[in-house]
């Protein structure tokens, strides 16, 4: 491995914060018990839940009694979408969507489709952002549910969730969102978004990989993704994956605390990278909303080359990036959501996110500096499609 | 809490082993990257997955391919049971299973059943034994799913697995057995048993919470229970817990290694039990098979009085146990699986499991042997039913 290591992949995973790893540590071979267990040991572990979900709840100013943990946030999504469907079976089977959600919602509501369901994806504009008005326009009477992210994950736009969110209040209609690209990176107040359902996730906020959660307000209906067990209020089974809920806390409070500071800081390199790189490097698109964005997204376009080249030659000087989602990034295909924004497929194919963290540096965005433009020098200078001007 | 601490709930789940601890830990804070991740750290994850995912295979002689990681037991059998259902609809909509599988197993067949599928659950002997003639037949010509667990996680019975998977075999009938109370804990070989989905987990066998997997037989049809990116070769989407998985594959490596001689341990310590509380108490019934068993699995019904308050007594002292399944525990109903062996309601009442682990002593033994005699004589001299003989 390179010397550096800087890594500007905190959408795909960040690392675990080390006051989180601490507080999980006692879980795994003392404080051990299973929650639903009788004794001691289950009791012990029982509170520790209790204290758990009232932190993660405190984080998007929910109620303890509205959050359900899962396993990730694939799961929290799945959960709420066929959860959500499903109860709602009976008054509809219509859903509303976006062209630009993460799989987790893209592909549920292929497999949907197959099963009967009458799916709409609205599309979004070119800095991929979707009108709350084409929301409103396709709505239909057998309308059940509405689910459109928060923050997008690849290009870090912010939805109008409060927008949104009004239309499926006017309209009766169950309100998903997707929050794990938003959660613990900007202010989340659920009252104020005004969702019925919302997907946030650890692995993206500092926390450990294997805990999520999925909020619910009061008295929306869902049916249980994962059936057994009493945990979850019946909702979802399975032993509680203790050390994690309680990292996954930690990580909210920590997030909850530092969150402004975290915003400034970040927004700050951010931005340094951004010009650094325009100032360079010329034929640079930056992809995304303008304002209404997350701090550490920047995601950049360079003409006439290949991401994954630039990707992969910017990991031999030590610098880790991503091309597309990293969910999907094995596939090596061009990202839809760019597609979805009106990138011609060369430009998206020429794409580059670079997610800053909280543990970035101003080092970190200095030296990406000097590697980045010699890699796309080179590469230019080795594509058949580019003549320099 | 007591100064004793004496842990015999190890079905419920187990303290991580501390060698299992020390392979996770630099999971999380530095080899933290997304498997998916095409950089050095999304490399390094994808190699300790390819790594983990041998280990876990190599427990129940499986093929590398065969193996599909979940969060938890209880993810593995909805997985098992709604996927290969969905996957096999075409053909038919009768599913065969048992009246004493796990609640995540029991659960979803309820929800099946709304949904317009035909179940048929086999009842079991005095021992909670499933008679493979039974199964034969129940057999119809839709059927298209058996479902019998392994090893039984309350009474510890293990059902005959390989003369159930021929009945399968012979009638071209999917099979899916549960083996979390048994892997790692007895020998699997699966192959000779002959399944073609298996579900087993990590925190019953000294391994983390968080990682299970599900056995899939190579050709065997299944639809994804949670849906969205690639991860384990799209079958089930979410960022891997790469934590998790890399203790559970320590666990598994530990468990193979260390089987016989856990084998022998514990059953030495479990017979030391019963045989010392059937010796200095009286009206006292073992429960589960006598010799077809788990080594840690003692479960037994005293006469006249509660096992919930056996339980809470033996807690003030300091010994650790369960009444009915720990996934149910907190409900304080009788156990479903003890009724449908056609044990009276006040003797399934009065019943105690306590399941014996690699980290349990002779010294364990012997205190509780000490402790729980007055403890039944107290709760009998109180019960209004109990008169001494």
């Amino acid at each position: 491995m390179a010397e550096l290591k800087i890594y500007f992949d905190n959408a795909s995973t960040t690392p675990v914060d080390k006051r989180v790893l601490e507080d999980m540590l006692p879980y795994f071979s003392e404080h051990f018990g299973n929650p639903s267990s009788l004794h001691d040991y289950g009791d012990m572990s029982h509170s520790a839940l209790d204290d758990a979900r009232s932190k993660v709840a405190a984080l998007i100013g929910a109620g303890d009694e509205e959050i359900y943990f899962t396993s990730c946030g694939s799961e929290s999504n799945n959960f709420a979408l066929w959860g959500i469907a499903r109860a709602l079976k009976g008054k509809g089977m219509h859903i509303i969507s976006s062209t630009i959600e993460h799989q987790s919602i893209i592909n549920p509501l292929k497999e949907m489709k197959k099963e009967g369901w009458d799916i709409t994806q609205i599309g979004v504009d070119s800095y991929g952002s979707v009108d709350p008005d084409d929301i409103k326009k396709a709505i239909k009477k057998d309308t059940v549910l509405i689910s459109v992210m928060h923050a997008n994950n690849e290009v870090g736009t912010v939805q109008m969730i409060e927008e949104i969110s009004k239309i499926a209040r006017d309209n009766e209609i169950a309100f998903h969102s997707d929050g794990v690209a938003a959660a613990g990176i900007i202010p989340v107040d659920i009252n104020k978004l005004g969702v019925d359902a919302y997907s946030f996730s650890s692995q993206q906020m500092y926390g450990p990989k294997g805990a999520a959660a999925l909020y619910l307000r009061k008295g929306t209906r869902i049916k249980p993704l994962i059936l057994g067990g009493t945990q979850e209020r019946g909702r979802r089974a399975g032993t509680e994956n203790m050390p994690a809920i309680v990292g996954f806390a930690r990580a909210c409070e920590l997030a909850k605390d530092e969150l402004n500071k975290n915003l400034k800081n970040i927004t700050v390199l951010r931005d340094e990278l951004i010009s650094g790189i325009m100032e360079k490097i010329k034929n640079v698109k930056l992809n995304g909303h303008p304002t209404r964005r997350i701090p550490g997204s920047a995601h950049m376009s360079f003409e006439f080359i290949e991401g994954e080249s630039i990707l992969l030659m910017l990991n031999m000087k030590g610098v880790f990036t991503a091309s597309g989602s990293s969910c999907a990034s094995q596939a090596l295909k061009s990202s839809y959501v760019l597609t979805e924004m009106g990138l011609s497929p060369t430009l998206a194919q020429g794409s580059i996110s670079f997610s800053l963290g909280k543990f970035n540096t101003i080092e970190d965005v200095k030296k990406t500096l000097e590697v980045l433009p010699p890699i796309v020098e080179r590469l230019r200078n080795m594509s058949p499609i580019y003549k320099e001007e």
